[in-house]
């Protein structure tokens, strides 16, 4: 019996779950402290309309048994493939059905494509970025490289000529630091891909918070994308799905590596280990895809960027350095005093009682950064901003 | 760049996917025809009315500030949790709460359990079994090797001396034969798992059909067995959630390798590349535990029971040996005339218009064998069994 020694190389714990551990130990030896959330990206405002109208009538229909439905198809209903499609066609990009696989969200697809790849294949990273990627590239042994996010190039890094890599990494908007990646740039990322025979996957959680001219919201706006890359997608962060599951990953017909078509690889994939995503969620996609939804959840999101403009101005207002904010729900700011970021953590926590997510938990590069979230409720946002203006003007308790 | 080359040892496609194309060609060629289908293990009757209810006030609660909840604990709501202990208790099972981890079904559990697991242990499948099993070690590269289901065995293997495996996975009830261990049976598996220090992976998706005294409904009935296995279970049988998607698997915190915690393992695992299950399907499960979840769900089960009598008293009047239908929902038969499993299923669908699983499908000691599911409508069972009187009977067109 030999157990998967590979988890020798993870943390002890997922970030997520310290920043939860760390939060809920303050908040028991402090029971009268109100302690407000800006860690964890998940999101406040209710459903809209137009989703839970839909899910209600989706439970309706399982209650009867002439409209039940057992098993959905592995890869997703025709619904709700239709309907990513055409919301591609809003942004110019065409897709076969067959190229887009719904799941129940895109950190099960961030982990479960893991599969297609050998383990002794070379990942790249960006640092910071989103925990999972590491986790599961390390649980699959694979040997690990980081392509650095800094200040000066804007937390944006671009493609090293020397460094070989299989499997590349990319998240734009970028979670934690917010940066996005202009069309131009995502090029470059294409154009090394190719040449290297790499595989990029795009994680495109945050595209829905992109407003600038320019700024990509798929890879395949580049052209060869459909060559060389991935694109993961999720109903999360855009229609508020956190705990409702559905999310969805586009693999082209085009990609293929070694002759292999890696569409097919998946479709096999997830046709031996996944069966189908709940029908009520699949309902609930389709509705937030509406136009309908679309105008609803954009009153949401309106929302969510005017926190995040608060959060802004009040660093703004503090001279604190950050970026993000713009085309992203994160904002990504430099701990004061040179303070790394679980000492900022727990000076936040115990001084201001706000909890943010300390940049470390994000690689290397997130050492001496932390990422504040704009998806709270607008009352504990402001309440958040004036906590951390006078935790800044040293007049905390 | 290399791709996992262990994809290469699949079939070409996952064996309902198969089946479903083979159906689908017929039917579009013989649009006239009414084609029942008594193969994939998919449910027909509408979720139970207490079920219905609790995911109605789900969506309406998430239609709400005041009562939207997000990101769900990934290992599951407490909520659940807890209905799942008590469930275990009425068992005569105590478990403690952080060994159960809820999911969005057995299958993926199944599959994603795999990562525990070093790529070079050996795995022990019962043949014929649930392919999904087969797939995911094949994928991940492990060596196979099988423990026979026959006639004469009661297609119940027993472990032998002298093979030696490091996981085993073992599904009572099981798929597709019906047959189910007794107590000491399982006894058998649990003392020689530890013996080898092996794991056994113990799906008991179909533990509710279960109503013979001394046939075991929990690997953990069997003494020793919370330092040897893991069990995988659903709702989707029981509660008719195959489209509603939530199961979960227990780890008990005894179950120890190289002395590193299995369930530990499993809990890192999730939390990296998990983010909870449907908050709308949590209600449901945690509903169809409840008193009047089991009472309603116990009459929808009655209907099944009498669905695979209906099949037993066929067959039994044909002559045509089988097994299952007494504890599970499936009736696994032999073939007529000597007819291997594809030619039978192809002369049942042209000449009877009736689908069933071909028992090649569940591995090589399935061949000449035939699985027939008794989760179809009351109507379309009674039909199906006067069109196989009729196949047999040399009467159909």
């Amino acid at each position: 019996m030999r157990l998967n020694g590979n988890f020798s190389r993870l943390k002890n714990s997922y970030l997520f779950t310290e920043v939860g551990r760390r939060t809920a130990a303050y908040s028991s030896a402090h029971p009268e402290r109100r302690i407000i959330r800006l860690s964890v990206g998940d999101v406040t405002l209710p459903l809209v309309p137009a989703v839970i109208h839909a899910m209600r009538q989706a439970v309706d229909e399982l209650s009867r048994a002439e409209t039940f439905r057992g098993y959905a198809p592995e890869h997703g209903y025709d619904f709700l493939l239709d309907a990513v499609r055409s919301d591609y066609v809003r942004k110019g990009i065409s897709l076969f059905r067959d190229e887009i696989f719904v799941s129940d969200g895109a950190k099960s697809d961030c982990g479960n494509l893991s599969a297609l790849f050998s383990a002794d294949s070379t990942v790249l990273l960006p640092d910071p970025v989103y925990p999972a990627y590491l986790d599961v590239n390390l649980m699959a042994g694979r040997k690990v490289l980081y392509s650095r996010g800094t200040e000066e190039n804007g937390f944006l890094p671009a493609p090293e000529r020397g460094v070989h890599a299989d499997i590349i990494y990319l998240c734009s908007p970028n979670n934690p630091t917010g940066a996005a990646y202009s069309k131009e740039q995502l090029g470059e990322w294409v154009d090394y891909a190719i040449g290297q025979g790499a595989v990029i996957l795009f994680d495109a959680a945050y595209e829905s918070f992109v407003r600038d001219e320019g700024v990509a919201r798929s890879i395949y706006e580049v052209e060869g994308a459909r060559t060389c890359a991935i694109e993961i997608c999720s109903f999360s962060k855009t229609a508020g799905f956190t705990g409702v599951r559905c999310g969805y990953t586009v693999i082209p017909r085009e990609l293929e590596r070694e002759g292999v078509s890696l569409n097919r690889m998946w479709a096999r994939r997830q046709s031996a280990t996944y069966n189908g995503t709940s029908y009520v969620s699949q309902r609930g996609a389709e509705a937030a895809l509406s136009e309908e939804g679309r105008r609803q959840i954009s009153l949401s999101a309106e929302r969510y960027r005017a926190n995040a403009a608060a959060i802004m101005r009040c660093l703004g207002g503090l001279g604190v350095p950050y970026t993000g904010g713009r085309n992203s729900p994160y904002i990504w700011m430099k701990c004061p005093h040179g303070l790394d970021s679980w000492t900022f953590f727990g000076e936040l926590l115990e001084q201001a009682n706000v909890v943010g997510t300390p940049g470390v938990g994000f690689g290397e590069g997130g050492e001496g950064y932390f990422r504040l979230s704009s998806f709270g409720t607008e009352a504990d946002t402001l309440e958040a901003c004036e906590r951390l203006s006078a935790y800044y003007n040293g007049k905390v308790r």
